[in-house]
């Protein structure tokens, strides 16, 4: 069997990187020759996490075709999110937590998909369906996604499939979960390290609405203010970059992970649209969002929907 | 939780009308509100089926919108091959064996594709995953689905989960299923009752590429020059149904059961990228394609690559 590439999207997070190792391993395991590879640098999070269960980083990619035929993807399926070169490559095995688009294939092929709060919940049944046991390191990389998407099982996008693997996992890693995830969220929140260019980047995945190019961020934070004290050279981080990569539209979404509040910076055109999608007034382009932290469930769906 | 519909593609065959049946069977054993129904009539060779196993075709429908917000698909994903309200409605489920295109989200949902010869055979794991029993009358049913899109485990989109469903099933359903599975494909060749308009559209998919709106109809016989006898008003059918509908191409695959052999017709244009699919010349609007017998794995990706 030809080898194949696994890796989740660009601009990674701790899921995406976990996934891609969590995934590649389990299909060796069935007779699969897989690499889990990465798109782009490990966060500050992930490299916490990785550091923690003493398990390398992936090699980093661009393209996948000077290597390979074939790829899986996890945690991501949208083809602006996923290597540059995937329409020349066949994807074989998909596994995600997200919404389908802008994804075609000319082949049947394998797809998981479930509405959960994180791809390595999903891994964690498939790993029980198909009777592999999870090596301890593993199992803590893999609690770690979920605690990193979930915001420790608080985020609206958490289901009990969520809260089941994390109670699974933390067993095998033997670990306190809820000690131990507070210290990850919280290597994930360093912001003063890193320049306004790496903070409107770290977690941005582009979306296309109503023929718009729009790129969406998270900044998780323990302090709303002290990451709003940058606002203007934010702005112009943002401005920059949009400029560069054609998009429309730019939202970053900073959350406070301690209290589950949100306040958005907005770049770009429609803004009207923003303002009707959450029903809100911006000022000074930034507008609270009580209550909201899943870009995937409560700020891409109302954007959807107002486009 | 809200009623959903649960339904397999237009012009449907057995699979499309038996998944249907038998997800909503397990749907509902697991707590939803569903109720199969089906995008069409049967086919002489799913009517042989139900009346076999006694078992009730689904109601038909045009939409869904007027009774339900919510669906889940079987066998299917392509927009065009699905209800005519799809873009209205929130796609929940999918369980499907085909490629994946022209199908969007909103929102996160459970989608479960894997390259297999039948739904059915996803479905026979799948009960099996949630410890449901299938009924007798149901494995019947489910039996006779894989049957009939693997040509009796011919196909070369038949695969070794195809194998074991099948058996699995025939000892539920307490039938020599080699037997059964000739008398049932034999059902579906009586074509002789048809006209030609019937002929055409029984067992047709739609399909878009390169910009081409693309019509690919079946036809399983016991005798491929008893159908090209027919051959002037296929084709005047097929100019009739196009120009209605709006199809540049139309192909009409007939397929001889017992051998395993295909000869296709073609209308519309262009039909030099047949040929360059097929590596092939027409002569009068037909080619030879011996060994073709899956729609899906001979015909469409060939044609797909030469669009």
């Amino acid at each position: 069997m030809a080898k194949e590439l696994v890796f989740g999207h660009q601009s990674p997070d701790t899921d995406a990187i976990v996934a891609a190792k969590a995934y590649s391993y389990l299909q060796n395991q069935l007779g699969f020759d897989t690499e889990a590879v990465a798109l782009g640098n490990p966060n500050e999070e992930t490299q916490f996490v990785l550091n923690y269960f003493d398990e390398p980083m992936p090699r980093i990619i661009e393209k996948a075709g000077s290597e390979v035929d074939a790829v899986m993807l996890v945690d991501h399926n949208e083809a602006q999110q996923s290597v540059s070169d995937i329409k020349d490559l066949t994807v074989t095995h998909v596994v995600d937590h997200h919404r389908i688009a802008n994804f075609e294939t000319s082949m049947p092929l394998n797809y998981r998909a479930e509405p959960v709060g994180c791809t390595s919940t999903i891994l964690t049944k498939m790993f029980d369906e198909n009777k592999v046991e999870i090596p301890v390191q593993l199992a803590g990389l893999m609690l770690s996604a979920i605690i990193s998407d979930t915001l420790l099982l608080k985020s609206p996008t958490t289901t009990d499939d969520d809260k089941v693997a994390v109670k699974a996992l933390a067993e095998i890693a033997d670990i306190d979960y809820e000690t131990y995830g507070l210290e990850e969220l919280k290597a994930g929140t360093n912001l003063a390290s890193k320049t306004e260019a790496e903070l409107i980047e770290q977690d941005a995945k582009s979306f296309e609405m109503g023929g718009k190019q729009i790129r969406i961020d998270q900044i998780n934070t323990v302090d709303l203010d002290e990451v709003f004290a940058r606002q203007d050279k934010l702005e112009a981080a943002m401005a920059a970059d949009a400029k560069a990569q054609g998009y429309d539209l730019f939202l970053v979404l900073v959350t406070n992970i301690l209290n589950s509040d949100s306040r958005m910076l907005v770049w770009g055109e429609p803004k009207d649209v923003v303002e009707k999608a959450f029903n809100t007034t911006l000022t000074n382009n930034t507008a609270s969002l009580p209550g909201v932290v899943s870009r995937k469930k409560q700020v891409v769906p109302p954007l959807q929907s107002a486009f």
